[in-house]
């Protein structure tokens, strides 16, 4: 099979495989036009997935949630990933699978559930959510001024595309000139960022938000690494304050993996370095991927063409 | 000009004019992965836009709120909706107007301002957001118990497509039986409904939520209405209970207009069937219409091919 037309990304959409820069969605799809969509991504590293049991029970957690039901089951969806990293020739990508509410079958409707489903999926080259230049130095995180959107109306468990609060948290970073941001609830407690998860040590402890945030798999990484390391880990209620005044943070992504932060706002970090304890956990979490923890191997071509 | 293939809706996008069914956006585009985009939608009746001006003045503030600039200015937008209303030979049209992100310049890249921003727009067939039978009757509103998201985290002035509050609204009142919802902020005050403005009438006095909500147009009519028609109107804080105890509520929106509601949760409205300040005020929006209040005719095939 000539591949040459996918290594830019390969796409799976309405049961067929097309080169990433053919896959696209109606304007009409409500998946766009009221956000109605869940979507996960797993990322492959030296050609094998990591944690993609996780990512399947995650997405598929999503869906229900927003009873989503594409035609695709689990099985297929899995083998749908397979085939579009196959696809891309990528031994080391950003792999998302997207469940849409599609449009009404009846014309004119304005309810979900007359809405046909469908599952899109393509594998790209891996992106890191920080530059890894700005990895090497640690990350300047901005406080956002804009509060998150409160657990109650939009489930952040529920990987989600509503990034408007994140976005303008952004804004605000950029036009501090800091990296990126983090976002605080109307309350006061810390929750996430655009894209990624966010801890923070504080005496030797590991903190990382109960509310407001995903239940990241690299988070979940960060706290079976902690524990196998001897490092304390806590998913806690986190004021505002005990992040500007922690020892050091740290944010956690399947687009990066563990990247240091150097500046929490107006405050440096430990001399304006990565702090030791990220440090030894962004070592752990690579070194654990060259072990192959958690690793399902990318089926090759020819093994899938014989299914 | 052949313009039979846009019969059933002419889109514009990237400089181009597609029958709608040829209209998409990447899957990639932060548009749809991160819902960064604003949107309006303005009616055409008989022919004539309703009110463009007003809908292309929030058109315009809601991109300036979200830092979007796509190429074409104000003159270029109105050009391109008089132009897919007259490829589609709709009478009567529903004409979308979206600023969409894009995708980053610089590949990688997770900064909104690296992005090239574009415009799509697109007139369909008219659709009522309830239909014609329900409106008859009156539409059954459920009182959802999801709190609409707060104002400072996503602003509702300018609008989006971040439905999901709104989406898990519509699931609560399909499942008790209802035709659409409404929501009220974690405040317990009254704020709007998927797709459209609530309305209340109580001891002859109109009522809409101050918050939560957008400034329709179609609001904004009706309470240019209420002052020529001597009724007296209030954009005011609207508490739960207040709704529960109305004489009359009516929804409010570009794709439908004045709305009479007979039911509001498990109570009726008078004798279960539209009140009369309702269907008054529903009557002289679709008058005015047939008098040509704010009407801006649609320029022809030929005339646009002269400029």
């Amino acid at each position: 099979m000539d591949t040459s037309s996918f290594a830019a990304g390969a796409a799976y959409m309405r049961g067929r495989y097309v080169p990433i820069a053919e896959a696209s969605i109606p304007v009409t799809d409500w998946g766009f036009t009221r956000s109605d969509a869940v979507y996960d991504v797993v990322h492959v590293f030296r050609d094998g997935f990591f944690r993609l049991d996780d990512h399947l029970d995650r997405f598929l957690q999503s869906m229900q949630a927003r009873r989503l039901k594409p035609a695709e089951d689990r099985a297929a969806i899995e083998a749908v990933l397979h085939r579009c990293v196959a696809l891309s020739g990528l031994s080391d990508a950003y792999v998302a699978m997207v469940a849409l509410r599609g449009r009404p079958r009846i014309a004119g409707s304005r309810r979900p559930q007359d809405c046909d489903n469908h599952l899109i999926a393509y594998a790209l080259p891996w992106i890191d959510v920080i530059p890894k230049d700005v990895q090497e130095r640690g990350a300047h995180l901005w406080i956002a001024s804009t509060p998150r959107v409160p657990d109650a109306s939009v489930d952040p468990t529920v990987k989600n595309y509503q990034w408007s609060d994140l976005t303008s948290g952004l804004f605000e970073a950029h036009d501090h000139g800091y990296d990126t941001a983090i976002l605080c609830d109307a309350q006061g407690f810390v929750t996430e960022g655009p894209g990624f998860n966010v801890f923070l040590v504080r005496d030797g402890q590991v903190l990382t938000p109960d509310r407001g945030s995903l239940h990241g798999i690299t988070r979940k990484s960060v706290l079976e690494l902690c524990a196998a390391m001897g490092i304390e880990a806590r998913v806690a209620a986190i004021p505002r304050a005990l992040l500007e005044e922690a020892d050091e943070v740290f944010a956690a992504t399947t687009a990066g993996g563990v990247m240091p932060v150097s500046r929490i706002g107006a405050r440096m970090l430990g001399n304006d370095r990565p702090g030791p304890v990220s440090l030894a956990l962004k070592q752990a979490y690579w070194q654990r991927h060259e072990e192959g923890w958690h690793r399902t191997p990318v089926r090759k071509i020819d093994a899938l063409a014989a299914e």
